[in-house]
């Protein structure tokens, strides 16, 4: 039955695909590939190739990576005007996310569009921070704390604000906001229970257990800091 | 090489395993697992069960639910001490648990007691809240927004801070504090976001979206429920 797939891909090994994103992906007539440079081979691309049906079409559609909204938008708008074609067509549409498709994933504006036309399933995925919680043998969180995912752009007296009330913190979009969330996390003393791993499972991950020895330069697009301050690691 | 595998088996539905859960539970010589009351299988087990290696050794193990903390450090302390000795013999030791082992688990408390012992790999799984938004189709968090995930055993008064001053929740171990909940969320008009899920992905779910009209007698002990302010359900 044609239909519109969100497949959660996971952080970038592809072992750590769930069975049914796998399923999912030989069974698609058309996979819609997200491109942030065109002509690059994505990195949720890289995942699941080896996974894909030969028969399956590919679609690499350039989704821009700019804050010119109404630019993004008409872009958006184009690739779900693409997508609800196909599906009317009677074809099963694919589309790719790294981690997890409902944790600030650019795969939403696509639901947002998609949803009240078309069947949709999404197929959720290992999101970067479980992973990287798993690899470094560090417990997100336990008992009757909260756990806050913080995306690193708000401000910074938010910022602080939350580190300095919460036990247990994910620190998302650590790039470019990196001067930031250092002087937080000193602010608050957190340097020992920090530990920040850039690229998880995509082949060149590294891992920072003294956050605070980190230059600016070494920073790559995929870092995330955990904090539990209830952990001795 | 014998080590001390973690392995996060997903919310219940076996098709949410991922591939290197999947290759871990077929190599390992020991499957440790939960069992919260004596005599019956428990949900993680038949997860896995068809995954398992036919000559793999079953040890299901009861650890209790009780609030006596000595009592309860002894078992575990027991039951960490079998695995530390079965690791020495040489044996691969693997241990299921539900969802992720890195959120609110039972995994952690063996993890605390195994990981200056032995080697340990901790692998992750699809926690139940991601299976739960992807399943409704439920944006779990956008933008600059924090996403908190709480455990409603939490005092009322910091409940409601917690609902008032965030965006997007997810509202976990419902069950036994559903009246605090359901009372929190009405005082905060959340009625129109909130989506209940119980038993996600366990072949008895349920999904609830007037959670203001659940009776107590209805809450299952999986019901998570989800709130995104920013989105139009």
């Amino acid at each position: 039955m044609s239909k519109f797939y969100g497949i959660g891909v996971g952080p970038g090994d592809s072992s750590l695909l769930t069975l049914k994103a796998v399923e999912t992906l030989k069974n698609i007539d058309i996979l819609v590939t997200p491109n942030g440079k065109k002509g690059g081979e994505s990195i949720a691309f890289h995942i699941v190739k080896e996974h894909l049906n030969p028969k399956v079409e590919i679609k690499e559609r350039h989704f821009p990576m700019i804050s010119n909204e109404e630019k993004l938008n008409a872009a958006w708008d184009e690739i779900a005007k693409e997508i609800e074609e196909d599906i009317q067509k009677g074809k099963k549409v694919g589309f790719i996310t790294l981690g997890d498709p409902m944790v600030y994933s650019t795969y939403i504006y696509l639901l947002k569009r998609l949803i009240n036309k078309v069947e949709v399933e999404t197929i959720p995925g290992i999101a970067s921070f479980l992973n990287i919680a798993s690899s470094q043998n560090y417990p997100l969180v336990e008992g009757e704390n909260p756990l806050v995912i913080v995306p690193c752009t708000m401000e910074e007296e938010r910022l602080d604000e939350i580190l300095k009330s919460n036990t247990s913190l994910v620190l998302m979009k650590v790039y470019k906001n990196f001067k930031k969330v250092i002087q937080a996390i000193k602010k608050n003393n957190l340097e020992k229970y920090a530990i920040m791993v850039s690229n998880s499972s995509q082949g060149k991950e590294k891992v920072y257990k003294n956050v605070e020895e980190i230059t600016e330069e070494e920073i790559s697009y995929f870092s995330t800091i955990l904090i539990n301050k209830g952990w001795d690691r």
